[in-house]
């Protein structure tokens, strides 16, 4: 599938989800829409990619032919910006459905709603949750297939993309794994899942367990990507349904190099990462027995020598093997498994 | 107000919202509608309640004038029952309004609708969250009031009760004290307040953080309902959205004699409690310092000396101090504020 991501002015280092799905998505990516670095291109801002060529454009009308319209960006509160509008409507308008992981639904857009009628296309809202979702039953462990969390010292530490490194070194060593998306990010790489964040409380857990339940059948191990923090201030409700729907055997905490305060909570400082561990693994426990993998910690704001340092002490502090999953890769995880 | 509550064949022992309308509510309640037990009254059942008197009739066309009829039970899952309908319509036809905890919206089913519309009156689903909820800002320490929060080792272990029971000994000890009603039942009772399990899981710490916000400035101290349990397989999201929205400064830990697996999840024993409050503790502290006022241990289904044994067992191993909320009422937690 051809899809163009809208990332306006955000491209790259706020662009989380354009990120992403450029990184690990299998879409074939003709063009990222950002008006402010128009003319450059994806590797001119992130070399290491494979899709180093792709070209950054002023909006939809300079794009090739593409299938779909991503939204790669979300603002604080998942609000849809005016400013894409025209975008998004230029995107309907070519005959290309728009995916969408922001709080505010398209479908419920009276504009895009007709337009998408009136042109055939689907506006996929993948934070919308499925409307049959129910309670946990408790049976994720019963499953026949070892289950890897990612877990948080905060939000925006690394767990998508530990999970996704920990699931594509998984396939490379011969494993049978798959992958548990739990995040808009991480549907649109994967194209299926629920937004754990989205769903009633009360199914939290209960939409965690469904998501592990229809894909273990085939798998020996299944990577879920965690949400949150459990210390977080506002977001640990969510965290901890995933962490009991998913009755992990294993976790990994990932963390990001020289952070100490929760971002956008600054009055709250960051607890020590191994008390955040056995926070973790102590709240697992009751509910189904646990252990931690090891760490991943995001040294993307250190030099080499000072990274592998970091990397060396956040395992000293776990008591476990750390790496960056991007500069080392986890292979030293998973030979642990 | 004037209600009528409807509990048929479940009153009183698995008629939690109907008993604790009629032990802690202000209304005045008519009529329970029970076709089980009709032609008896509620002091049959509950000798102890104020409201001993109250006929217990067969169906809304036999209970005396009445403002409005609650639902007072709610079968797992929270559905409604085909066979309550006929006192649901007559309430109406009455001109009474209708309140309901359940998990199925009375204002969505098209015959009540209409029915109520057409007769001038409400349909108040409790349950159904304000639509503006949004995340917690995590300043709930910086009220001026200080904050009491139940939790439980379980489900259904007498934390609303234990709650309405240190409001009353608070008030009667002269402190200004308020209450905050996270579940249906609290709601129905209080008049106001948000169902936490309700809640879409981001905001379910937002959505706690609010009432208390709104009802902080004219109290000394707020008793805050807790939900579920943090050890729970399938809850435990709810419960850790509160425990973080509400920064409480003191926990009562509440748990039932006797119960050692959780309720409807047999397969999973309820840990020891005192690992349960440690575990509460450990993860309160790390968004907010917090220490466990004592323990409320439901000793219903004991005789009177065993249950003073086991009060005083359950207060050694919390080592904190313990009650039974109804036996002993709840001045020994409330002389520890």
């Amino acid at each position: 599938m051809e899809v163009a991501i809208l990332a306006h002015e955000q491209f790259p280092d706020r662009a989380k989800t354009a990120v992403g799905v450029l990184r690990y998505g299998d879409q074939d990516v003709v063009a990222v829409l950002d008006r402010e670095t128009a003319g450059t291109t994806v590797g001119d801002h992130l070399p290491d990619l494979e899709a180093a060529d792709v070209p950054i454009v002023e909006g939809v009308a300079d794009a090739p032919a593409f299938d779909a319209l991503l939204i790669g960006i979300a603002p604080i509160g998942g609000g849809f910006e005016e400013s894409w509008r025209p975008d998004v409507r230029g995107a309907i308008e070519r005959g290309a459905d728009v995916v969408s992981g922001l709080h505010y639904f398209l479908n419920d857009d009276a504009e895009f709603a007709e337009l998408a009628d009136e042109h055939g296309v689907a506006l996929r809202d993948v934070r919308d949750p499925p409307a049959d979702l129910t309670v946990a039953s408790g049976t994720a462990r019963e499953l026949d297939c070892e289950i890897v969390l990612t877990v948080g010292t905060d939000c925006s530490t690394g767990k998508m993309t530990t999970t996704l490194e920990l699931l594509g070194a998984a396939r490379e060593a011969g494993l049978d794994a798959g992958f548990v998306p739990t995040g808009q990010t991480g549907i649109m790489i994967d194209g299926g899942g629920i937004a754990i964040d989205r769903t009633i409380s009360d199914f939290a857990a209960g939409a965690t367990e469904r998501m592990l339940e229809e894909r273990a059948d085939e798998r020996e191990y299944l990577f879920v990507e965690g949400q949150g923090s459990i210390v977080h201030p506002a977001y640990s409700a969510v965290t901890c349904g995933i962490v009991h729907g998913a009755q992990p055997d294993h976790l990994v905490l990932c963390h990001e190099a020289g952070r100490d305060r929760i971002h956008g909570y600054e009055s709250f400082p960051i607890p020590e990462p191994s008390a955040i561990a056995e926070l973790c693994l102590d709240l697992a426990d009751h509910v189904a027995p646990t252990a931690l993998l090891g760490g991943a910690l995001n040294t993307s704001g250190l030099a080499p020598g000072e990274a592998e340092d970091a990397i060396e002490a956040y395992g000293s502090r776990l008591g476990a093997p750390a790496v960056d999953p991007i500069r080392n890769g986890t292979d030293r995880l998973i030979e642990q498994l």
